[in-house]
């Protein structure tokens, strides 16, 4: 056995912690199948004195993470205080900097900076590894970087926040709306004091970047993501979801399209059936498509200390192997500049929920406007009989154009039938 | 960039085909992802004239495919012969004696004889590697290994064998019983022309001894696999499954018990919202149960050119990265000699079909039995009512151990009222 690895944890929350507890209570399994121990050297993190129910007596402490990056007792910092800026990056950078290899959890960095970071390790021959950064516990990086080496990748679709889909989860089987639901996940912990980085749908905007940048061999492009969080999903859409075979999850989908890659996060329809429409409460899910392998669809806990330790551990104990890749698969200089597409190109089958007086020639009205917009209906549903009264009017189109169906709705939206702005959700049949 | 990794295939049926063809048509991909060109340099094969609609008439063609074990120009071995004996195992021996690495996807051959081979990989430096011999295009053995490598496994549950899923699927969804359908399989090239390894279960215990083995970190123990096929499957259990609430999947089971680890291969009743009973046709899958990381859950195809390919190839880019690894995760000296229980020590929950002569005193003769055995009783379903002539009796149960189950079943058998062999069938709640 040659000499320890030897680690400094920088951030002691949820995942530092988990960190620390897999290291030391997993010690012997992991020196037998490294083949070296993994030893944390040392730890960082706000407060020296509050109590983690694991003892941090032995580590030697850092008031100031920054000095891990230059203490030659460390060779891998690991790197949990979260944020793309300030204190992480600083760290991340001056540690790869000072060769040190760098394992993170932190998608905002790594969404942000990924590249700049990547290039720091190459010249200081460094590691930068971050399979925990999108969903926990699922080697979902691992499988695009190794296992699925071999193929071209057509689309990548996931549920990969785990707080979006306690939501909506939540939201269907308690048949509560979104407010509620929220106000009771941040009581319980479950959501953040401020929700927005996940129900607005940016922490899955990161995550798929980062996987579009590994599907696709080019740098993280968080700038191109279409991003549309679940704010506005009703129990009434999901009612007419269940009724037309579908459930509402917010996915992270990209997809190679003929004005480039389409990268996009927002509620989809996706078939009650199907793998990702059975992923409930916290679970992660990720599916992707090869041209040799065809569909492979993970499932796994996309956060916690247990599972986001899990994939920590596991880029640790690839250093300690001396396992060698590059953090993006390529060398930063032969990352493909690609053409992205925008969201209007999209070609996609749509819901649309319409609250219109009922009144005779509604359905003529509505229908001439997609008609105009060369879209074509696939079903309608009208609920309720009120002649002169709000009913509504629920519609479903095959694939059209998101840019037609954009204007369709605009204009169906000043017909003087139409009483609220139209709902559209978008329908995945994956 | 450095010198290519020159590879040979010895065996050009539909994963051999697979393999170059994806390293033919994707070698810039591998270039660029590797860092070295991976070229096949000589393939060899029953027939050389036999069509394959691919051009091998660069390549140089090997008579005996034992030739590449010494020929100088070969790096990588690829075998795709098949068969745990004979001239796949001569090969691949003389291989990696050779020093030369070796991809397979013959998952007899490894689980028959895998710790010989890794220790001759171990011996001469050589890569021995198998993602391809269990679930095709699932990086399921890269994910053992890999990316939950910091996990202590407490089960693994897999649908491993596409023929049988697909007999399976075929005869819920087409009404037919099993005989039609393999019949129909065969026909259509779905099954081999002798299928008893498929359908007897003997190919799902292979890969499930494999899996085991790094999951658990012992030498593969196919002689301690309890097998059941799917041969005694019939649409009337799938009848009353569906009733239950279930489904009837083959699975590959194997679980940490209080006497040591069980395999175990046998027709199971899973519920059928669950992620295996969702599993469909020829899709593999594999739960695994990690003590960190929770379920984890990959589905993808199990068989084919293009998924089983895509795992070959992924495993000689490995080698051309010089990913450093164990067949076993551990060096041989270091596996473990656990201790493996018999299927009699099984704690689980059954189904038994009775054909009984309808009169009454029945279920109190059946129920009297279970007593005796200290079997708890969960529901009970009795089809049709004709005093005097045969009906169906349905009974399921609490958890209990298989040996008293067994016990159980050889009494109620002898019972005058019961008219012919009952049908259990094991329910995993998973």
């Amino acid at each position: 056995m040659s000499s320890p690895l030897r680690i400094g944890i920088a951030g002691l929350g949820t995942v530092g912690r988990g960190t620390l507890q897999i290291i030391i209570s997993q010690a012997k399994l992991i020196e037998q199948r490294c083949g070296k121990k993994i030893e944390v050297v040392g730890v960082s993190a706000r407060n020296k004195h509050h109590n983690r129910g694991i003892d941090i007596s032995h580590l030697q402490w850092f008031d100031d993470p920054m000095q891990m990056a230059s203490d030659p007792k460390i060779d891998v910092v690991v790197e949990m205080i979260g944020g793309s800026e300030g204190v992480a990056k600083n760290l991340v950078e001056a540690s790869l900097k000072a060769g040190k290899s760098v394992v993170t959890a932190n998608k905002a960095l790594i969404a942000h900076h990924g590249i700049e970071l990547a290039k720091l390790a190459e010249k200081s021959g460094a590691v930068l590894a971050f399979e925990a950064a999108v969903a926990g516990g699922i080697p979902i990086i691992k499988a695009l970087r190794d296992g699925l080496a071999a193929n071209q990748f057509s689309r990548i679709a996931g549920i990969m926040n785990g707080t979006c889909n306690y939501i909506l989860t939540a939201m269907w089987e308690q048949k509560r709306d979104f407010d509620e639901v929220l106000a009771d996940a941040m009581a319980k912990g479950y959501a953040e004091a401020d929700p927005s980085f996940d129900v607005d749908g940016i922490d899955t905007a990161h995550k798929l970047a980062i996987l579009t940048s590994l599907a696709y061999a080019c740098a993280p492009a968080i700038g191109e993501v279409y991003i549309e969080g679940i704010r506005r999903v009703t129990l009434r859409d999901m009612e007419f979801a269940a009724e037309l075979g579908y459930v509402i999850k917010l996915l992270g989908i990209t997809a190679t399209t003929e004005g480039g890659i389409l990268q996009r996060v927002h509620p989809c329809m996706v078939p009650t059936s199907s793998p990702l429409g059975s992923v409930s409460g916290v679970y992660n899910a990720v599916q992707v498509e090869g041209d040799s392998v065809g569909k492979v669809f993970f499932e796994g806990r996309g956060a916690g200390d247990g599972p986001t330790g899990s994939s920590v551990v596991a880029d640790i104990m690839d250093i300690a192997r001396g396992t060698v890749y590059k953090p993006f698969t390529l060398p930063v200089a032969s990352l493909a500049a690609l053409p992205f597409a925008k969201v209007d190109a999209l070609q996609s089958s749509y819901y649309l929920r319409l609250s219109v007086t009922d009144k005779p020639g509604v359905l003529a009205e509505v229908t001439a406007i997609f008609k105009n917009e060369n879209i074509s209906l696939r079903s309608f549903i009208q609920r309720g009989h009120a002649p002169g009264e709000a009913v509504e009017l629920v519609l479903t189109t095959h694939e059209a154009l998101e840019l037609s169906m954009q204007k369709a709705i605009a204009a169906i939206a000043k017909l003087d039938i139409v009483r609220a702005q139209p709902t559209m959700i978008r329908i995945e049949n994956i």
